[in-house]
Order: structure tokens, then C-alpha cells, then sequence
């Protein structure tokens, strides 16, 4: 199939490089070119504009944020004014709800299809296509790239028509990823501050009831206060977490837990901290604690 | 060995068969006797008072509180005056660190021995043996009865000489618990009110990234609404939210979930929810977003 | 003085009555034109659009929120394109920093001056010249136009050369009441759970340390359970609320109790109550704790 | 009348002297004697132990927690054991809920009456004879003592036949009492770190909106950073906010704004500044905004 990828960072590069792996015709496009390189060298084709990527049954784009997707959505040279009748724009970015609601309906009335795809997994499992994928949008449209999608991750999970719903539901899980975060920090203060060695608390804690990935990963990070370099910085989550607030603030939804969190992201920032592991904020309940560093 | 078994709620019942099983000799203790039926028609020995069980090289009590735990140590027929030079007495229960300090100093007075002994798991794992038992207490003490431990539980950890600690741990771990229901509770409330059914919400998480059974289990209960008959009711959830702000109170640790979690059980209780399980606090979230129930 | 004056909810009528009465000529402009009837018998000069009031030293703005401000000072009809060199827009508006930043230097590069005079008070105070102002912007225009602000107020502080700073301030000030409301209302429903009357309980308490308005009025409406009509709506509260957020959120200061009025706020709105005074959420903690409406 | 007082500290003392100058005859016993000294020079009779004090009409008490005023009333030398016959014992102390309840039963018992009588003011109110008292006991009884609250302070309220509810009250207002802290901290931390002079940002809230005593002090402790020495310690200030814990727990009242008031106090308290002022916890937001101290 003709594909065009767009954002080239850690996770774009992974999932690139699978589907070019794959047999699939690979048109790329990255704002800093450099970042093309290795995928050229493996048979892409660079592209000099996003409207070069455009000549493809789908396009996937994978960025930082909301106000980069709109970059190469919107303008002269942008997805909007290139994408083919009936080619699919594959959204793989955590965004808002709402720019995915604006954007399922522009590419709409240009006959154009919009599926949202964000994704749990890290650089490691985008370049080993065990990815976890959240599609959201027409259920055809899906069905045609499911191919793709198989090559991308482990399972892919068609949430919703609507494509905002699977944003929503990647936000969501980035909300209770940082909980993790969150209590876990508490927890290891509280066993800390009680004479209990925090390393061996967390073996204990993730051989027995949280025996899983996440548990593991962020408790190993607190427990040996290493933040750096970052997996996922601390102002990609903070992002997340704003988009989280902005979704319960227009559906009404009360987040007590998302409101500490705020203000750990918060706190983190006003200490110079926002280049840390997100998981950094798993740090501020020992130092509210007076725990020595 | 010859063993004593004091407090035969479900828990207790599962973790004295199993001891029973393996061969040991056992002489039980409960309040109301008819609980100790049916392991007195597997061969053990019913006692008629707590000193009964007392000749013995190791007493086990799993009692559902503080007090309960008290009035079976305590006084001229309790564990305190009647148990032997050398001998240990492992207690199972959910206690305070308080309590558990003041204990492990009376028993060292009278030359006798404390083993904290609190586990992760639930009824059925209790009978089945695979529970996580948390140790603390002397070395030489636990290594005695290791075999014990090995009948109990699948993995059995043995964190510090102080029993209090392994207490900690548990009332810590409990407190996880309690953060991983609210999160979830609130989460689903988000997907819901976003037009997500939050079965399928549940399901993609519990298969991707939090696949594990604390998050199935609970998840399952919230998604369901069905709190009842309770697993772990809520009112004894919330006396372990209550040891867990002990503890941070005597330490000094400032601990922002748990004082959510604190509010969600007194507005459970407020409703009358107290006796349902504890995860039904994670319906409450739902509740303030006005989702119907 | 030559005076325009956009804006005429209750609070801009009042405001712009006395301006009136102390003898100033005064053009009015309000979208729904009914408004400006009662100005206009009392010698106002009704304008047809926002560019007629701006013949004047002066032009003051009373609007709803952001968006209504920036409707009469954007566009080929708006106050940047007619105000005259030299003349000064007075905005009194509960607007956000980042709206008073940008329009400060929107006003600088047309030679124009913006001074910020968000103001405490509600329509009876505004009507009797008793608000309180406060001033952020150039020193000689406040200097200037102080005969007006003493007409309008019974004290105006100068913050700040710069507006925003006058509009933090405001927002500041509009989080310390909602602290008020939701400290009175947890007080109370604790006290009303207790046994006690809350209407002498509150009498006691704004009779002897909260002897002041702000606790006696909100404390009454929250002892009544009257929250219509609206004095000054939720909906518009949960506005200033994101407002104060929004700026926290820049200045990276983690706010606890800003949290828990958001939720408060999204509580209330979730039950279709954004329309009663913002009060309201001051009955949501006797909600919480099952206390009969 | 005949009056016995125990517990002299500042503010005891102060209400003591207010009795002795109004012409009654006052026995007097502190635990530590060299208190009871500028009150016998003055004219009181010094006693050995509290039963001393017993021979009188009322004994009031004015202790720093439920321990100190267990520790005279219980016991053959105490209170209980020794108050006449119809004899009231006025409790000034800010105790729990559950012990005033205790207490009211025990007296009762005997034939004895229990007054709570609660008080707002600080040390100088005393002296002056300015407190607000809060009565709660029976009519009869408070209507003898009337001579002596009218000395005493400038109101007194009788709030209920029951005394604990007066110290239920008193726990509120004391709540009240740490929001306002709390909510000037954040508000003062915002507007600092937005570029607004915290002393004038002060002077401007309480001479406008919040022109009332409690804001004035406290916000001035905050302003200046000056927490010491203490005018009523964190330490104390943090066990009436454990008291109001205690009673929500009891009464199954959800209080958002105490659960961060009670982190506030422990991480003042690792950090080593529970003998600071108890506005100490106002300075804590400006902290974790990273604001130069």
C-alpha cells in the first residue's frame, strides 16, 4: 500500500520502519529533515512537503501536540488541501478531543476520512509492532488498513465511529498511568519515612499484586530517583493532563485524583523540572515528607 | 507442629485448613464457635477459650481489627499470659503499626515472640495457598516456621526485624488498592460521559496495559455496579484508609490520595453504602459527573 | 469628560448612572439595544455601534467574558480601529491576563491606553458609587481619569503600570470568595450533621470573628438553600474559576484548593445547576454527606 | 461567687485575672506552680492540687488538649472526684467532641454539672475581657454563671443543652479559621510569582472585601514570612484540625478543604516548623511555586 508518514520522532520512526518493513511504499516527512535519514537509507522516500506525503491511500502522522497537528493539517500545503477523495488520514498523536472533533469533520467535507489510532506503548514497542492501538472513526476505513494496523501492534482496539472517542480514551489511560505515578510515590514515601527500604518495598509490591509493566517501570524510576534522560517528559504529561481537564471540564466530570495532579505537574515545572520523566512527580510526596534525596 | 489458630472469618478458615492439610496439629479459636465446625470434622482440635490454643509453638490470629486483636491478647485468659517462653505468635491481621509495636514489646517481655504476618489475597487464595504473606519479626523465629508459610502462600516476604513494618506494608498496599479503584472509577466516569461503554472501556484497558487482576477485579465490580455481597466491605476499607492516615500522621507524611479516598468512604458511608464492597467508592465519581446509575 | 461606556448588564448601568449624574457626557453602547433605554432618558447618548462611542477621552467596557470583550475591540468596527491617540479604554470586565496582556499591547501600537479597573462590588454597589477599583495600567492616564474612579468607587488602588496585574488581582480575589463559599459550606454541613441549627450557627460565627459581608451573605444563602435568583451566576463563577487556573497554570503555581472548587463547580453544572448563584456549590458538601435538602 | 481555675497559661491566665478584678474569690492550680504567682499577688489563693480548687460554686478549665483535661478530671485527686454536689465545671479547652461527650455523662453521673465553653480570641481578648464565648450545657446553670461570662468576653452564646456541641463549634471555627490561611497562601503565592507585591496585594484585600481582623493578622504573618514566635503553634492548630477530622469521621462528613488542610500541617511538620505560628502552613503554596523564601 502507498503510505505517507508524517513526524518522524521516537514513536513515528518505530512505526514507520514497521510498516516499511512490511513491504509497504513509504513517502516520509519530518519538520527537521535529519530525522529522515535512517528510513530513506531502508527504502522511504523522503519528502520535501507534507502535500508530497498526500499521494497515498492513508497518511499517518504521529506529533507532539495539538498545535502541531494543525501545522500540517491545516494551510496551503497542508494534509486538508492534498489528501485524495476517500484517503485516510491516520491520527496517531495524543490530542484533544476537541481538534480531533474539528478534524473529523473537515476532512469530511472534503471526502476525505479521519480515524484516530493513538496508541499505548513506548518507543521500544513502536519499533517492535507491539503497540497497543485505540482506533476511532469508520469502521470500512478501518477494516482496509486493519493490515497495517496488524503490523503496527500487538491488538487494535475499534473503540468508536467517531474518532475523538479513541483520544478520549488514550487520554484517559495517560490520566491513569499518572495516578500509578502518583500513589505510588505516596506509597514509598509512607514505607520510606517508616524505616522500610523502598527497593525492596516495590520487588515485593510488583512480584506479588501489581505485577505488571507499568507498575514496574515508573516504581523503578522513583525508587532510584532517576529521571533522565526522559522516556516521556514531564511537560508531555502535563499536556496530557491538560487535555484530560479540558475533556471533564467540557463533559462535566469531576476528577479529584486529576486535580492533585495538576498540581504536581505544577510544582514539578515551578522546580525547573519539566525535562524530567514524567515520572518525576512520583518524587514530591517524599520531599513533602522530608525525605533526604 | 503443633499449632493454635484464633479468628475464623473466611480468611482465617482458608488459611487454618490449609495448615490442617499439611499435617499439622491444630487446636482452633473463634468467638462464635460454630465457625470452628467444620475444621474440628477435619481434625482439628476446638478450643473453648483463647488460652487453649496456647500450647503450642506458634498462635495465628486473623482478626478483623485492632480491638478484636486486643481482646484475644490481652487480659488473664489472653495470648499475652498464656503463651510459652519461645513461643510465636503470628499475627495475620490488618492492624495498626501502633498496635503492632505495643504488641511486639509485650510478648518480648514475657520471652515470647511477635511474627506480623498480614497477606495479600482473598478468601479463595487463602485456601488455595496462594497468598503473599508480608513477614516481620526475628529471623530465627520466621525461618522456624517457614514451612508454614510455605503451605499459606505462594511467596512469602520477609521485609525487617520489627513486626510493625510488615504491617506498614500491608496497610500501604491496601491504600494502592483503594487508589487504583478511585482512578479507575474516575476514568470510566470520563469514557461514559464521553459516549464510551465502559465494559469495552474496561476491557481494552485490562488487556493492554493494566492487565492484571486488581485492575480486572475492581474494574469489573465498577463496570457492573455490583457491589454486592462484598469481597472486602467498605466500612473495613475504610478502617485500613484510617490506619494508613495514622501511620502518615505519626511519620509525617503528607499523602494527597488518601485523603481523597478518606472523603469517598465517608460519603459511602453517609449513603448507607458501608456494608457493600469498598469498591463501590468508585462509583462515586460517576455519581457527582450525574451519570445515571 | 467625554465618555463612551460598552456594556449595560447591572453592573455597567449602575456604573454608568454615575458617571452621568456627576455631570459627564456619556455615549452608551449595549448589543441588546432595550439596555440602553433608562441611560438614554437620563441623557446618555445611545450608539448604534461600538465605533460611535469612541469619539471620547475615555470609553469604559462592563462585558461578560473574554470573547464579548474582544467582539467590541476587534474587527474593522471595534475600539482598537476608532479609538483616538491618546484616549484610554478602561476595562472593568472580569477578563483573563492573557486577554489584558495581548490587548495592552494592541492599544500601545495604536497609541491608545488600556487600563485595567476590574472592580469588587456587586449591581447595588456599583449603582451607589461604593465598588472598589482596581487599576493596573499607565500612571498619568489613571492620574487623569481619577475624578471618574472616585465618582464610581469608594476607593481605587493602583496595582500596577501594567493592566493584567490589575486582572490578577481581581481573579485572585474572586478565588478567595469561592474559598469562602466552600469553607462555609463544609463548616456548616459539619455543624448541621452535628445538631446544630446552621442559620444560629452562622449567626454566631459573621456575628463575632466573620463579621463582614462577604461571610454573612454567602453564609445566609447557603443557610437558606436560596440560590435563585442568581446574583452572580455559577456558570459565571466557573468562568473566573478556569481564569484563575489558567493563570496558575502559566505562572506554574500548583493551587490545592482551586482544585477541589473546579470540581465543585463541574458538580454543579453536571446537575444542571450552572444557572443558580455561584453559591450554590456551597450546599454540595452537605450533599456529600447525606444531609436532607 | 466562689471560683476555681485551673490551667494557666496565656490564656487562662488572662480570663483568671478578668474574674479576680471583677471581685470574685478565685482558687488557681497550673501544673507548673511559678504560673499560678502574678495571679496570687494579685489576690487569688494558690493550690497545691485540683481537688483545692474543688471547694467553689464553678471550676473552670482552660487546657491545651483532651490528655491535660483527662489528667484533672479523672482520677482520686480529680475533678470528678472531688466537685460538689450541683457544682458546674466550666471547660474552656478546644477538646473533642467525644471527650466533652464523655465528660458531660461522667459529671452527670455525679450530680455534677458540665458547661463547655469554648472560646474565640487570643491571649490580649482574654486579658480584655473581648472573647466570644461559645456555651453549650444546661440553661439553668449557664444563666447563674452569666456574671462571669459577661466579665469574661464581649458575647456569649448558648448554643445547645448539649456542651459537646459547643466544642463542635469551636473545632468548625477553628477550620474556618485554617482555610482562611490556607486560601490566603495560595492567593498571596499567585499573585506574587504574577509580578503584585504581596504586602500591597494585602493591604488591598483587607482594606476592601475582607476587612475583618482574621485576614488582617494572618495575612500579615503571611506577607512577612514571620511565624515566630508563635501566637497559637502549628502543632496545636494541627491537633484541632485532627479533632475536626475526627468529628467528620464520626458524623461521616466529606471536608475537601480539611484533607489538604491536614497535609499542610505534616509537611510543616517534616519539615520541622510545628512550633511555628500555625499560619506557618501559608507559606507552603508560595513553596511549592518555588518562590524565593
Amino acid at each position: 500500500m502507498k503510505i505517507g508518514f508524517i513526524g518522524l520522532g521516537r514513536m513515528g520512526t518505530g512505526m514507520a520502519s514497521r510498516l516499511l518493513e512490511a513491504g509497504h511504499e513509504l513517502v516520509v516527512f519530518n519538520r527537521t529533515p535529519d530525522r529522515m535519514r535512517d528510513l530513506v537509507a531502508q527504502g522511504a522516500k523522503g519528502a520535501k512537503t507534507v502535500a508530497e506525503c498526500c499521494e497515498a491511500e492513508a497518511v499517518f502522522t504521529m506529533l507532539a501536540n495539538d498545535d502541531a497537528l494543525e501545522q500540517v493539517t491545516n494551510g496551503s500545503e497542508g494534509l486538508l488541501a492534498h489528501l485524495a477523495d476517500g484517503a485516510v488520514h491516520v491520527s496517531c498523536s495524543t490530542i484533544s478531543t476537541a481538534l480531533a472533533e474539528r478534524l473529523a469533520l473537515a476532512h469530511s467535507e472534503r471526502k476525505q476520512i479521519l480515524v484516530s489510532s493513538p496508541v499505548f506503548g513506548r518507543p521500544d514497542a513502536a519499533a517492535a509492532g507491539t503497540l497497543f492501538l485505540i482506533l476511532g472513526g469508520n469502521a470500512e476505513a478501518i477494516a482496509r488498513l486493519q493490515p497495517l494496523f496488524d503490523v503496527l501492534g500487538q491488538r487494535a482496539y475499534r473503540i468508536s465511529d467517531e474518532p475523538a472517542k479513541a483520544n478520549l480514551v488514550k487520554l484517559s489511560g495517560n490520566f491513569l498511568i499518572a495516578t500509578v505515578i502518583e500513589s505510588l510515590g505516596e506509597a514509598m514515601a509512607l514505607a520510606e519515612k517508616g524505616g522500610i527500604d523502598r527497593h525492596q518495598y516495590l520487588e515485593l509490591l510488583t512480584s506479588s499484586i501489581f505485577n505488571v509493566p507499568i507498575y514496574k517501570n515508573y516504581g523503578g524510576m522513583i525508587a532510584e530517583r532517576k529521571f533522565e534522560p526522559a522516556g516521556f517528559a514531564a511537560g508531555l504529561g502535563q499536556k496530557d493532563l491538560r487535555l484530560v481537564l479540558a475533556a471533564a471540564d467540557t463533559l462535566n466530570v469531576p476528577l479529584p485524583f486529576a486535580g492533585i495532579l495538576r498540581d504536581r505537574f505544577l510544582e514539578l515545572a515551578a522546580q525547573g523540572g519539566d525535562r524530567q520523566d514524567w515520572s518525576a512527580i512520583g518524587a514530591l510526596a517524599a520531599k513533602d515528607a522530608a525525605i533526604p534525596a
